[in-house]
């Protein structure tokens, strides 16, 4: 565990460290003879560094290999530890925890859900997420080398005014998760973080300015702008689904009427079939309906889709996103959803942007929160400067 | 004139002058003893950077002081040259040309405009540019200290793909005008860079999180988004004109139909105006008949109005801002257009961000692009590493 320093001397030295990690991952193990000649660290400094790396979990140092050598002690080769987490990433979703864990080669080591109840209190949420954490890499995961947790909790994150009961649902959690993790907390809202994984493992992977839409039974969303994630004034950010929508009129959750998530939530999907005549007790059975090729299910999501749609195009012709990635159980309808999203969005968008902009279904899933709560590790953290290349 | 060089030991170097500079700012004249004491730097170290300073025109050594020493020489004092421009803004508008330049105390000069014909070629707005600058500062505006210049021009700019027509509209500008000022060039949209003036010094002076919309001949506007200028994927962004609106049905200049611009720029108003019975050769005659209480001309900017607020409560549910800034000539019919926007806007937007918005008047006027361009130069040049704290 390193202290939460931010000096200059502590990010010379992180940087040092981040250098040797990139050599070994980049070269595979090496000698300290190697490093040094590929680092142009000199021998003292090198020394400094690959103790702490190893003391810390991050490195190991392998046994002499066998080879004959013509004289001295044989050669100590430095690895990566293979199951040394450096950053773990937490979703406590509203009826589920989602778990992940990068190594320091800023792979993917492993995720893991269970669902719980909604009602679930917050000293549990968080044992389950520390016994699924356990899970990981078979269980053989090691915190010694752990730089920080990033962890998405439902509902507005950020806003400096908005007292106590912000950042987070428990306004212990960080302090909880810091003492049982020992390493600094991040927090922020987990559909955001689900954007941000988005653009950096998923559908937009390396995009700078993305839009991410997520149709669940909520509809909401969050936004990488020039390739950081976007927080807003107050902490509010691509609440897309609290767009008013021409002829919306239905009360939403939110306390206004007409928003995008009154007619494009799931919730609101099913009901737009039913009363068309269709009979759906839940998602699956209208995911279906669509495959049986069902017209008024094929209609449902028509309209659902141009309202999508024309929302997107208000957006991006006030952003400028280069991609939108649609996520959420409802965007499992495939082409019966996006060809009128599409068709929406082309035609309501400025002409000059119509070619621009990318329209692709997520990839990660339901990982997406937990992975993105490493991915904000990884960006915004302090002690690393590094940005994963391809960690998946 | 300082070499455009971003190295470590440069950008170091920079952080003393800046430092010099700052302490000349905030004491006033000071000897060169007063600035080691104050500032830390070796002696070796001061007396570079002040010989630096004043060769580029930026430090003057005054006369010494005439009071009475005990021994030794007589204590020079150095004051920061109030005539020498460290960052000039050009607005390259449609019909005018408008200047600005700051000292390097980050104090605006002066400011300078001329209108001209749309169709006037670029060599001759440049000449017209260089001219305006002249009379800055009673015409004694020195440019030895000058860093660089941000150019405002119509049009999208900063598409890496779109070829040489782009960054702007001469594709020759950047090279003419650095070749005129020997100074490097900075560009952007001049409505976007209005926005980050209102930002920096204007209606929203020191927000991180704004949003601008200028009602003019066209409807544009900018975004700044933590504190830098948002620029969007391929270089649109900010373009609230081409959102639709509910009703619209007009064609658009942007060739998409129903844009907010078919029903909110100074002609569609007009128009509406017209339409319903009113009679008005420009906007004056409709400013004038609102002052009047003219019925129809409060109903014309009521629906042009309620129009605005919509749109500005879908952009306000995607990106959070915290301050919303009018600007362009409609914004000079006052209540009766801020209130409909305002009523729309709080009816639409997302109940929780209610009353974390402010709706404001732009305050910079004309010199909004001219002033941008020096923001983005303060704010983005690699060479200057101090924000204006209040330069105006």
């Amino acid at each position: 565990m390193h202290p939460h320093q931010d000096g200059p001397l502590a990010r010379l030295r992180r940087g040092h460290e981040d250098l040797v990690l990139d050599l070994l991952r980049k070269h595979g193990p090496l000698s300290r003879a190697e490093l040094g000649q590929h680092s142009g660290l000199s021998r003292t400094t090198l020394s400094d560094i690959v103790t702490e790396l190893i003391e810390s979990g991050a490195v190991v140092a392998t046994a002499p290999g066998t080879a004959p050598r013509r004289r001295g002690r044989p050669v100590e080769a430095l690895t990566l530890n293979p199951s040394a987490g450096q950053a773990i990433g937490i979703d406590f979703a509203r009826r589920a925890v989602h778990v992940s864990a990068v190594n320091v080669a800023h792979e993917v080591i492993g995720s893991a859900s269970e669902p719980h109840d909604p009602g679930l209190p917050w000293e549990e949420r968080i044992a389950l997420a520390e016994r699924l954490v356990g899970t990981l890499a078979d269980g053989a995961l090691r915190l010694d080398a752990l730089h920080a947790i990033g962890v998405g909790v439902v509902g507005p994150v950020g806003d400096p005014d908005a007292g106590p009961a912000q950042p987070c649902p428990s306004a212990d959690l960080p302090a909880l998760l810091r003492k049982r993790f020992e390493a600094p907390v991040l927090v922020d809202n987990n559909t955001r973080l689900a954007a941000l994984a988005e653009a950096t493992w998923g559908a937009a992977a390396g995009g700078q300015d993305v839009l991410y839409l997520r149709l669940s039974h909520g509809v909401g969303g969050g936004l990488v702008v020039s390739g950081a994630l976007h927080r807003g004034a107050y902490g509010l950010s691509g609440e897309f689904g609290h767009i008013a929508v021409e002829s919306g009129d239905g009360r939403c959750s939110c306390g206004a009427t007409g928003c995008l998530e009154t007619v494009a939530s799931v919730g609101a999907v099913l009901a737009a079939y039913r009363r068309a005549g269709g009979h759906a007790d839940g998602l699956a059975a209208l995911l279906g309906a669509l495959e049986a090729g069902d017209p008024v299910a094929l209609r449902t999501l028509e309209a659902a889709g141009t309202h999508i749609g024309t929302v997107l195009a208000a957006v991006c012709n006030a952003i400028g996103p280069g991609v939108i990635v649609l996520g959420g159980e409802l965007a499992a309808a495939g082409p019966p959803l996006f060809e009128p999203v599409e068709q929406a969005l082309r035609a309501h968008i400025m002409p000059i942007s119509r070619d621009r902009v990318d329209l692709r279904p997520a990839t990660l899933g339901e990982a997406g929160g937990a992975l993105g709560g490493i991915a904000l590790v990884l960006r915004e953290s302090p002690l690393l400067s590094h940005y994963p290349a391809r960690p998946g």
